[in-house]
């Protein structure tokens, strides 16, 4: 049996700051930090911290002894990163440069008159945090109903994980009604790397194994994507969850993950696949 | 046999107040009065002008008493206009307003600092005018092959006569290269319209006829629509082109016309079958 893992499986570049950034709180042992939910989406990693004493909150004041707040790569409302500062809490950011990046383009492009769309996950932190930057009047929209009623002047912003493909359709239903258009191709370039590997990958091995949080949104895309091309794919968070029935009669497997899923997971599943088969 | 006429054939708002303006001057009989180029893509209508006194001619230096210049509906390079006023020749400007709109905004993104990309046809006068709008250093597509080399800040304009689904095209091109892109949608409504209507009629009658110059683009347009929908289609300029054996057999005879085309030829096609016909 042969395993391979696709080379950009695991942490891109605004999740392995951020982990960093966690990580040397703990080991300083500064106190009263705590992250605003959880850094990233993956269970695990958040576990991990827990130990090291970096615990996620889901609000501002639940606890009283809040000194500072790790933002999540993710990003976090305009009018929450106001109410932290306003209660004389320190703001640790995290936030991925990108979707920094995308903010500033939402409040741009707000600003300049635009009635805004934002290509992504409508419940999603990221979307959440890019809607506050265009005065939370962006129409959201996953590019799968088309789009109606917008205005004559449309601005687009994208959440960092979506795809090119589905930008364009975005683009294309937005020309049915718009006659000036102003988009900002905000998607990172990783995932759009991590699907094209996945996908050769995807096609040349007999099982997929995706690893990383059920919650996290481009680790979830990928095991979409798999399935799309019919090849058997199971969607993993650790190796504990790996059954001996699946890599049954398997000569190739192939193993991918989410931007969010650290090394030491995927070294887990790549073991237990290799003595399972073995 | 039954003939259907296209309501939105013939003369659109441009090229109707252009020729009022040209007749205008003509009843009037302004001296030293002519047009650069053809006023319209209607050799018929330009005949008919000059036997009213207004001459076409090619270069601004061709005849010594020209006083005054009347500039065609696509418009002329902004260099042109330098010229003609230099020498102190009046401008009688009959561009049409949607392409007056597509120059400003050819400019506006120059000046924004955008990689200006036109959809149009490369040797038509209007991409020639937005062309020079445009510093004269855009990429002209007419949506088929590809676009290449892209800057990442990208602006897209488009000759008024152009097609929606060509401008989705160019869009979803331009994303594969440019992280920022501003388009203006300067398709002009009428020309969709008209489209439309003559797809409707083509899919319903047993032989289309299109009237309008053999050099008029949106003639042209119609003739290519109507032979994709292999219904039997004639491009005409004048009723004098039609054969008899073209109608026979046929119960159902559509006309549409081009934005060029003046109202009395399309009335003289209708009497000329409505003849044979009969």
């Amino acid at each position: 049996m042969k395993i391979i893992t696709a080379k950009t499986a695991g942490f891109c570049f605004g999740v392995k700051r951020a982990i960093d950034i966690a990580f040397r709180m703990a080991r300083e042992k500064c106190e009263g930090v705590y992250t605003l939910g959880p850094i990233i989406h993956n269970p695990q990693v958040v576990e991990k911290l827990k130990e090291k004493g970096i615990v996620p909150i889901e609000e501002v004041n639940t606890k009283k002894d809040v000194k500072a707040l790790i933002i999540r790569t993710h990003g976090i409302p305009l009018n929450l990163s106001k109410k932290i500062v306003s209660k004389g809490c320190e703001i640790i950011d995290t936030t991925c440069p990108f979707v920094k990046k995308a903010q500033y383009y939402a409040k741009l492009l707000s600003e300049e008159g635009y009635q805004i769309v934002i290509l992504g996950e409508k419940n999603h932190p990221e979307v959440k945090s890019l809607k506050s930057y265009a005065n939370n009047d962006a129409i959201v929209t996953d590019g799968k109903a088309p789009l109606m009623k917008l205005k004559t002047k449309v601005g687009i912003i994208v959440q960092t994980t979506q795809t090119l493909e589905a930008l364009k359709k975005v683009l294309s239903d937005a020309l049915e009604h718009a006659k000036e258009i102003k988009v900002y191709n905000t998607i990172c370039n990783s995932t759009a790397i991590r699907l094209k590997e996945t996908e050769k990958m995807a096609g040349e091995v007999d099982v997929m194994f995706v690893v990383g949080g059920k919650n996290s949104a481009n680790t979830t895309q990928l095991t979409k994507l798999c399935k799309s091309l019919s090849v058997p794919t199971y969607h993993i968070e650790t190796s504990s969850e790996i059954r001996k029935e699946w890599t049954e009669g398997a000569k190739k497997i192939g193993i991918t993950a989410g931007a969010s899923t650290p090394d030491w997971i995927i070294k887990e599943v790549q073991k237990r696949i290799r003595y399972i088969g073995g």
